[in-house]
This record gives C-alpha cells, sequence and structure tokens, in this order.
C-alpha cells in the first residue's frame, strides 16, 4: 500500500538544510508551514535544529514514529542514505535528487543501483528526480515547491514535476482544490499505474486526473485504468502525441512513448476521459468531481443577454449536445414569472434587469422539467444585483436537483467573490460560457460509457488453432485467417499464362490476376494487378504483362506465379487489419478499403479481443461502416459478415503473439446474406 | 465620418438622472470618472446638477461645444428627443435605450419612426438597445457599465452588448488593454460595417476585433473587411453557427443568419480570422496587436522543463507549425552556456536552475538563427528566480529581433508581475503554453494571406450569353451550361425503347439512361439510372425498367423521356455546384461527386467570383482533388478541365443573378489532356 505517502506518522528529511535556498530547506518548511501533524525529523550532521525542529546526524538515530523518508541529496549518495533508511525500518522514501537515467549512461547505472538497493529491503519508492507528494487532507506537503493547493477532491498523478509546480501555482489563484498531487519521476518503483490505483482507494478523491507522457507495462495500465473508471471518473492528458512530441517525450524520461492512436483506443476502451490541455483537464475534473452525471444530452440554458447565449448553443452543438425542448409547463410558469419580453423558449434569456430572484425561480423550473437533462446558467455583467447573491441562489437551487449545473458568472475582475461562493458550493463556474459546454459533453460521455453493459469477447466456432499455427510457421496467411474460419475469396496460383488462362476458366469469368511475389507486396502500385479480364486470350496476355511488371520494377524479386481469382462485383471494399502494439498488444482496425485507404484514412481502432458491441461501434463510426448500408440505389451489404471477420482477426491476433501486423484489404463485403471474403492479406511476423 | 462617437467635443446626456441605480447616472458617472475631458451637460429638466455638472432642462439650452448626445429615455420618448437633438445641431447620437425591435411589432414601429427622424436630421446614429461606445485614448465611456479597460490597441465591436460587458469586466482583471469598445444595438444606422471601417481609420488600433450574430448587406460587409484586413489583422466570432444557435440568433436581434459555410468562405476570402470561442478571440488579437508576423512555420521553444516543452510541441503540430531545427552554429553556442544535462535540441531546455541570464542567452540565440521564425518562452513555476526577472529579460531581448515572441510563464499565483510586465512589453503571455502555439498559427496565417499577390478574376472566352439567357429562360441547364463552354457529355432524349436502342447505337456502347423528370430529380434513388448497357436489346429492357421504376415511385410525375449517353470509364467524378446566398451572393463549391456526395460530405466552398488561385486551392483542399492526381494505379485525371469548369461556373454564377442553384454531378473528370464532361446537371431560378 503506497499510503504512507499521503499519511505517514513522521517524516524524516535527509539532507535537510538551514539555507533557504535549498531544496533540503524547502521540504522542512513545507511541511511545517502546511501544518503537517506528524514528526518532522530533519537529518543533517552539522546543524542542531532546522526551523525549531531538532536535527538528526543520520537517519539510523531517528527516534519513531518515522515510516516516510525524503530524500534531498546529491545522486552519488542518495543510494546509501536508501540502504541507511532500509536498515532504519522505513519502507517508504521519496527520491527528490535528479542526476540519473535523465542525465545519460553513468546516471542510469546510478539508478540501476539505486533500484536494487531499494528492492534488497522492500521499500516503496517514489522517484527518483521527482517533487514529490501532497495530501492537502492529511494535510502533509513533501514537496519544496513553494504553494499548497486548497483541500479538494481533485488527485493529480504527473510524470512531469514541472506540470505538478505549474498545478499547484494556477490551482491556488483559480480556487481549484485538490485530495492529492503526486510527482512520479523517473519511476523506478512506484509508477503511474500503481498511483492511479492507490487514488481510487483514496476516500477524498473523487476525480483522478494525470499527465502522462508514457508506459512501461501497457496491459497493467489499462487493467488499473479501467479498474479505476469503474469508480470514479479519470481524466488524462497524453503528452507526445505528434511525431516531434513523442520524440521530446524519448529524450526526456526514456520512456517509450506509444502512438496517439494506440493510447487513444487504451482510453476510450478503459473508460477514461482524454483533454487535450491542461486547462480542459481541470473544467472537465470540476465538472466530474462537483456534479452529477447527466442523464441524456438535453441542456436548458439560463441566461441574461441573448449573445452569451447564442454562443452557449453553438458550443453546445458543436460538443454533440442539445438544447432542452421544455414542457408548455414550463414554459407558462416562465411567463408568468419573466418580464414580457424576456425569451421563455430555451435559451431561456431572462433579461439584463433579472436578478436572483428570478433566477432561483428559473432554474428551479428548468431542473423540474423533464425534458431537461443538466443546466447552464449564465450571467453577463450587470450593475444591479451582487454576482455572489446569484452564486448563492445558483448554488441552493442546484443542490435540491439532482441535475448538473454549470455556471458562467460571466467577467474576471468584478466576479472573484461569486466564483469563490461557486466552487465552495460545487458549481464549476467559467470566465466565458464556452467551456461549460465542453465539460458537460465530457460528464456525459462518461455517463454513457458506464452504462455500457459488461460484455465478454464472444467466442468463435470452427477455429482450427493446429492449422493456423502451421499456416502461420510457413507464413502462408491466407490460409492462416482460413484457419480461423474467415471465408477468402477462392483463388489457384498459376505459374504459366496457360495455367492462368485454365484456372480462370474454371472459376469462371470475369477474373483478377494478382501478383505474388514476397518482396512486392504493394501489388497495385507495380501494375501487379489486371481486373475484369473476360476471356481466356485476356488472361493469358495479362498474366505476361504482370511478370514483365514485376520484372521492370524489381528484377530481383521473387515471383512465385499469379494468383486467379473471380472478379467479385456488388460488393464492398473494406479493411480489416491488426497491428501489436510492443506496449498494449494487439489493435484491430476496420475502414474504408480497396486503393483509397491512405487517401480517405477513414478508420477506426480499438484493443483486442473486441466484443461484439466495440466491432460494431467501430464500423459505425467509420464512412465503410455507412456505405455498408447501401448507398443511393445500391443493396445493403453482409455487414454482420465484416463484423464477424473483425471479430475472428481480434481472436487470432491474441491467440498468436506471433502475429505482429495482418491486414486484409479488401474484404470484399457481398450483398446482405452472402458473406464477405479477404481478397487479399498481407502479414509480418514478430522479429525475434 | 464616425469620430464624434469616439472623440467628441461635448456629449449631452438625455435622461441624465441622480439616481445611483438609473442607467442616466451611470453615463454621466462614467464620463466623469474615466476622465472624459471635453464637456458634459447633463439633460434633466428637474435636478439642477448631477455629480457637479449642471443641468440643462432640455438639449436645446446645451451650449456649444456639444457634438454627441447619449440618449437614456423611455423608448416612447426616444424619437422626440432625437428630433430636438437634430434641432439643436447635434448630428451624433448614441440611444441607449431598449424596448424597440426586439420587442414585437410596436417596437418595430417606434424603431422606424426613430430611424426616420434621424434620418431626417443627417444624424448618425449607434443603436438602439446599446450599451455606447468607449475610446481609452481620448478618452471617453459613454456606457454605463462599471469598469474601463487599460488603454491598449485592440479594437472591439460587437453586436452583443452583453459581450462588451463581460469583455470590459475581463478585460481589466487579464491585464489586456483596449483602443475602442463598441456596442452596436439593432443597428438602424451605424452597422458593424461602418465600424469596422472606422477602426482601420483609427491610428490607435492595430487590430480589429469583432462579435457579430448576422450581416444585412453582405457585399458591403465582405468588401469592408478585405480592405479592412489589407490594413490591420481583423478576428471575429460568428455566434449563431449550429442549427439552434441561428434560430436563438433570428428570435434575438431579428438578422438574418447565414450558414456557417458561407461565413467562413467570406472570412477566409476577405483575409479575416476567425476564432471559436471569446478567449482565443483575445489570444490572438494579442499576438496580432503586439508581435511582427513569423516569416515561417519553424517555432523554438524555450523551455526550463521537459513536460510543458512536449505539450507545447504537441499543440504547435496541431495547429500546422513544426520545430525549427537550428543551426550547429546554434546549438555549439547552447552547449557552451547551459548545463550540461540540458537539451540543446528543439525543445531547448535550459533545467530548471536556469534563470533570466541563461533564458536571454538562450532565446537572443534563438532568434538569431535563421532557421528560426518565431519563439515560444516557457517557464514553469520554480523557487530560485523571479518571474518577473525573467519577463523583463524577454521583453527586452525579443525587441531587439524582429521575429514573434510569446510566452508562458506559467501558474496563475506567482505570476501576477510577471504577466503584467510582460504585457507592458507587448508579450502575450499565457497560463498554460498551448494556447501561444494557436496564437502562432493565426499570426502565420495572416502572413500567407497578406502574401497571396492580387489577381482578378479570369476572364472566359467563348461564352455566348445570348445563348445562355434563353436556356435559363426554357429552364434547359445543360444548354446554359453550354453556352459558358463547360463542355456536357452529349446526350439525346429517347421517348421510347426503340428510339433509345437506335441512339445508343449511333453514341457507341456501352452506355448510359437516366430518366428525365423535372419531378424525380434524384434518378439514382428511384430506379431511374441503367449503367453500362451493352447492346440494344438491352437498352430497350432498361428503357421498359425505369419508365416503370418511375411511375411506381410517383405515379403522377411527368416523364419528359430517358437520356442516352454514351458511358464513360477511366474517369474521376466530382461535383461542382454554386448555390446563391441571399446576403453574400454567389457562393462555388467543388468536392467528390457521384453517389458519395452526401456520404463523403468532401466539399471546399469559396466565393463567387474565383479567381484561378481560389479554384486551384479549393480543389486541392478537397480528397477529390488529390484524387485527380491519380491513385495507385489510376492515371491523373484533367485538373486543369475541373478547375475550367469552375471558373466557368463561377463567371455564369455572377452573370446571372437570377440562378438560385446550379449543380454538375457528376463532372466527369477523364485522364489528362482529355477534358471534362458534365454528366449530370440540375439547377432552379431565383423564386420572384
Amino acid at each position: 500500500m503506497l499510503t504512507s505517502f499521503f499519511n505517514p506518522r513522521g517524516v524524516a528529511v535527509v539532507g535537510a538544510s538551514r539555507d533557504p535556498h535549498k531544496l533540503g530547506y524547502g521540504v522542512i518548511r513545507n511541511l511545517v508551514e502546511y501544518r503537517y501533524k506528524g514528526k518532522i525529523y530533519p537529518v543533517n550532521p552539522v546543524a542542531s535544529e532546522i526551523l525549531d525542529h531538532p536535527c538528526y546526524p543520520t537517519v539510523g538515530e531517528v527516534p519513531d514514529p518515522v515510516d516516510l523518508a525524503v530524500i534531498v541529496l546529491p545522486a552519488h549518495r542518495v543510494t546509501e542514505a536508501v540502504d541507511a533508511c532500509g536498515e532504519r525500518g522505513i519502507r517508504h522514501v521519496i527520491v527528490v535528487s535528479g542526476g540519473f537515467r535523465e542525465t545519460g549512461p553513468q546516471g542510469k547505472q546510478l539508478e540501476d543501483e539505486l533500484a536494487q538497493t531499494a528492492r534488497k529491503h522492500g521499500i516503496r519508492l517514489l522517484g527518483p528526480n521527482c517533487i514529490g507528494s501532497i495530501d492537502t487532507h492529511t494535510p502533509v506537503n513533501t514537496t519544496f515547491v513553494v504553494g499548497m493547493p486548497h483541500e479538494g477532491d481533485i488527485g493529480f498523478v504527473s510524470q512531469s514535476g514541472a506540470m505538478v509546480a505549474a498545478v499547484i501555482d494556477w490551482a491556488r489563484a483559480a480556487g481549484v482544490g485538490f485530495s492529492r498531487i503526486v510527482s512520479l519521476g523517473n519511476q523506478i518503483d512506484v509508477n503511474v499505474t500503481e498511483m492511479i490505483t492507490a487514488m481510487v482507494d483514496d476516500p477524498q478523491t473523487r476525480v483522478i486526473t494525470a499527465y502522462i507522457e508514457g508506459i512501461v507495462d501497457g496491459r497493467a495500465f489499462r487493467e488499473a485504468l479501467e479498474a479505476a473508471a469503474r469508480h470514479k471518473p479519470v481524466v488524462i492528458i497524453k503528452a507526445g502525441q505528434g511525431s516531434s512530441g513523442a520524440k521530446a517525450v524519448a529524450s526526456h524520461t526514456g520512456a517509450l512513448a506509444g502512438s496517439a492512436e494506440v493510447y487513444s483506443a487504451v482510453f476510450e476502451h478503459s473508460g477514461a476521459l482524454q483533454a487535450e490541455d491542461m486547462e480542459t483537464l481541470f473544467d472537465w475534473a470540476r465538472g466530474l468531481a462537483w456534479q452529477p452525471l447527466p442523464r441524456g444530452n438535453r441542456v436548458a440554458v439560463l441566461t441574461n443577454a441573448g449573445g452569451p447565449g447564442i454562443l452557449t448553443v453553438d458550443a453546445l452543438e458543436a460538443a454533440g449536445l442539445s438544447l432542452a425542448q421544455l414542457t408548455d409547463e414550463t414554459r407558462e410558469y416562465l411567463r408568468k414569472r419573466l418580464p414580457p419580453a424576456a425569451s421563455i423558449a430555451n435559451p431561456v434569456d431572462v433579461l439584463a434587469g433579472s436578478g436572483p430572484g428570478i433566477y432561483g425561480l428559473a432554474l428551479d423550473a428548468l431542473l423540474s422539467d423533464p425534458t431537461v437533462d443538466a443546466a447552464l446558467v449564465i450571467q453577463a455583467p450587470q450593475d444591479w444585483f451582487l454576482p455572489a447573491s446569484l452564486a448563492e441562489v445558483v448554488g441552493e437551487v442546484a443542490a435540491v436537483h439532482h441535475k448538473p449545473v454549470l455556471a458562467s458568472i460571466m467577467g474576471l475582475a468584478s466576479v472573484d467573490q461569486a466564483s469563490q461562493i461557486l466552487h465552495q458550493r460545487h458549481i464549476p463556474n467559467f470566465a466565458f460560457p464556452e467551456r461549460g459546454a465542453s465539460t458537460l459533453a465530457a460528464m456525459l460521455h462518461r455517463r454513457e460509457w458506464l452504462e455500457i453493459p459488461p460484455e465478454e469477447p464472444p467466442a468463435m466456432d470452427g477455429v482450427d488453432r493446429a492449422a493456423a499455427t502451421a499456416a502461420l510457421a510457413g507464413e502462408r496467411y491466407y490460409e492462416l485467417i482460413g484457419a480461423y474460419r474467415i471465408p477468402v475469396c477462392p483463388s489457384q496460383l498459376a505459374t504459366s499464362a496457360e495455367e492462368a488462362a485454365e484456372m480462370a476458366e474454371a472459376a469462371g469469368f470475369p477474373v483478377v490476376l494478382k501478383l505474388v511475389s514476397p518482396e512486392l507486396t504493394h501489388k497495385t502500385d507495380v501494375g501487379g494487378v489486371k481486373l475484369d479480364l473476360k476471356d481466356k486470350a485476356t488472361v493469358r496476355e495479362a498474366f505476361g504483362q504482370i511478370y514483365a511488371a514485376a520484372k521492370a520494377a524489381a528484377p530481383d524479386a521473387t515471383i512465385r506465379g499469379v494468383l486467379v481469382q473471380r472478379m467479385l462485383r456488388e460488393g464492398q471494399e473494406v479493411i480489416v487489419g491488426m497491428r501489436r502494439d510492443p506496449q498494449f498488444g494487439p489493435l484491430i482496425l476496420v475502414g474504408s478499403g480497396g486503393v483509397e485507404v491512405e487517401l480517405l484514412r477513414d478508420v477506426a481502432t480499438g484493443m483486442a479481443p473486441l466484443t461484439r458491441r466495440q466491432a460494431e461501434q467501430m464500423l459505425a463510426s467509420t464512412l465503410a461502416g455507412k456505405r455498408l448500408n447501401g448507398l443511393r440505389g445500391a443493396p445493403p451489404a453482409d455487414r454482420a459478415a465484416v463484423i464477424d471477420a473483425m471479430l475472428r482477426l481480434s481472436r487470432l491476433a491474441c491467440d498468436f503473439p506471433e502475429i505482429s501486423e495482418l491486414e486484409i484489404n479488401p474484404l470484399y463485403a457481398l450483398p446482405k446474406g452472402q458473406g464477405a471474403f479477404a481478397v487479399d492479406v498481407r502479414g509480418t511476423r514478430v522479429k525475434t
């Protein structure tokens, strides 16, 4: 358990200093100043006391109770100090010191020795190269950073110490409270996965936020994330999304950053919400921590001015929310109480002259209306009523209903008090209302995820693992998917023009010829595909052309022959593929196939093993999925067969970790009831 | 000229009050409190003085100098007061009073009388139902809103008074200065178009920002916008983008809101930047007002911590910017001065222990590097140096270079002074760095727009206006586009199966048959199209099927016959269309055509008349344009012929205002050099 990092009975600070410019002073100062009630033991061989706390020359001499040590020494002295902590029986250590892996090979060696020493004593170690931990409820602040956030219910786990410092500074002025804040540093022992789980166990934390750059054990992370999200909202910002960003991550923490799509699929699957920037992260966190989740997407907007109402409606629509229609009863109620020129349709505009009294009645009516799932209350600055009065009314009225209420008492200079009151009453307030829309959308997204009934990946019948094993050993990928009952378009390999012509006649015209060459996998590009061949003579001619084109493209390429397939018509081309991520395992993708894959980039990705619902949602989110419903005039295609292929590929990917990539493109979906056939298959094995 | 609204010699306040709760008091208070240096004349029949300014019983008795009146009376007394202003020789009037068009038909009548009276006297009238105007340099504040922004160089024009109030309150606390702020109200005389032009003429305004809901004279607005953007950056937020939003606009100001796409095309064409929310509006405004435009998209990131650097890189890439590579010279310079563990590759990480001295050297080196177009300076909170010191260094070093510099001295509680210093030195500062990326992208976008060489819409040869006029009169749209030399796929109208078979033989097999019926324009949906017919027998049969299908779909539909066309192959289907916006005139669109138009929604829009560059850019921005380059294996299509069709359609749309919509779908683009043919054409005339 990691509780000693957040609620220790006594803290030894190894490397404590009397010099206010040193980190070893800052840690003692923060423990004292931010009212830590346990024992504080500065360890310093020369000083007698620091901030009225008597010093101990070595950690071995520190008396009971002590269950946490914070080490602030030069890197080369840290391992020795951790050893001493172990001898003294301290089992939780925070290493603030930098100078390890992040500085190069020599630092890496120091870090390895440090890890070994910690392991030897069974010490749980946070860091090195971290800022430490804060629990505002205990309270304890083991960092050296000036400032302490208010007590609150947001937990924040960060792989960047700088981000922790920035958030502490921002949170104090923004009036956003936190429960726990942890800086992870180089994560040689305690990592982000464990810390997220520790936040689940913390009763003060109502929402878990995290800044992450990279993950080492993808599977454990995924499982912890999903388990956490079942209990509490989890909001994550993933840094290093782009290509250069990933490079910056690599040089920064040495952690291997996965690609943006994999992380997004992991977050989506696990029920974690992904924010795009830090401000959004904490906007969402406030809504999720403080307000109930909306039951649906119908929002009531209550405003005293038209303009802000319109902007809010724009933002709501952009976020996928809609305006509640309001019942006649609500409208009638409002008509009797609002000024004659007020708008009683949603957005409800009480006009500039209305104050907290009218707002209160209107908000109560809106929250009582069964067509309303959530309310956004806006007040443009006016000079007749105190903004704080509205804040109190909104807080009280919201509390007697069970629907989410967000506020935008607009402006900055005159609304400090109002904003504080709202935050005390757990109503998130925004300087401009557009951000409220994004927050409500995140809350709705969570609600929808929670409501997905649990579902196991389906068992797949008729799977022949032995045949698949053999096919994979020979890198025969058509055979491999066939062994998992993904139908393959019947085809035969011809090695002469005459053989091709005979096979074509047997298959039935028109046919397609396709080059088979391990080196030339992008067949279309090199002229290795001939379509719609209608008779034997044309087939013979096309055979010769393909051989010639292949030789021209790559004189040394191995040509195994030419595949002869009957040409399918009246179907639609879909791509179904898998790729194995080194951290998160197999990823399944589906989208528009054929030659337009790269142009359209119409692809949805999901983590294997897929459930049927997941497969259906992925397909539905693509253009390909919409096309399968039947375009104007064209018949609907066999959607079920495509789903089946996705599920079988998912199973195959999980059963054979040695498959690195496998791609069916196109999977040819025939009209409903007629199935889907893999026309072209490519694969690669994991390099060993 | 509208200068008297911003620099009057004397202001009469009609309806001035001694009661601090009344607007008529607020206006006097603001004039006095915010140090207006001209004459202030309260007009009040009973009071003797207000805030030490003697009252006048009527506006007729107000002495010289007076060139502006602010009217704060009940709606029914406003017209009379404006008449009195006219008699007194006052030619500029602000009507704060509400109770006009926005309240219904009776208010509309009052408003019409008011407009007529103003016109009679040649009075320029701002409002009614507005908040008034502010000029911080004069200074003069004719509003009743508490608070006055600092002097600055951002002008703000708003169709929402509430937004003006919110911005004033926000600006004071955010430390963002303004030059002029104007609330337009119901715009019965002075409108947003004129105000934007007035901002161009104001030497204190360096960037023009506007909140707009709807426009009445689209052409004048477009022209004013483009003229303004040539001189100064213009940033606009357009409210009422979605469907419900547009409804809210209609009920709010009675102005007709155009669709989101039309406005975006107008802004893009005119060089105005469109912001999505209020905070972004003023982020961009600060960058544009204070810093030079970047010459390219290569950004240097200078930071003291990895995490914020990585997030910034993500944001830069998402905004279309890239990381500068840095010269060897720069890296060497940095290597000698930065701590050994620092990152000297971009993002340059000076590490937590570095302060303003090192930052200054590094920033100077980066700005001196020819591979750097702009710099973003980030400081995560640290406890060794004052954030204010870095602010001063960044301000000074930036000033000796001519490249844009933006800052993010992160946090909120500890950075007030630093943020103020940066803003005084005209370096935009952001609490988190991601917003700097969006701002730099907006600045680059403006630079690119300014560099587009002026270009006239090309003249089109071979246009036969007389033939077009005749074709349009008969609603023969194939003939209409033919008269403008857009090639039409040869076709003939058959009215019997035998006739169709004969025509097909003459055209050459395979052919296509298409139903011609004014009621059944979506032919494919009703089974009115038969493709790839290879002989006379099949054509006869298909003819019968089409008639039967049409009868089945709509028994009363007029069937004019069936078009017989040769079937085109090896080409690509594009849609080229126009639609006339009631406010902005003809809009041209291009995109992926055929049956997938609605599925793909792959469309670019531009205002007619198009220049050649515009047409090319539009096409290039679509998937259709990329497909024309030739997909894998397929030959490139005749792009020039598609551009030509767009330009000719644009010309046609401008020449014939009576065309409401005209759509070529598909325009069939053959391989390069072989042209493009309109296969199907639909049009509608403007309803009169």
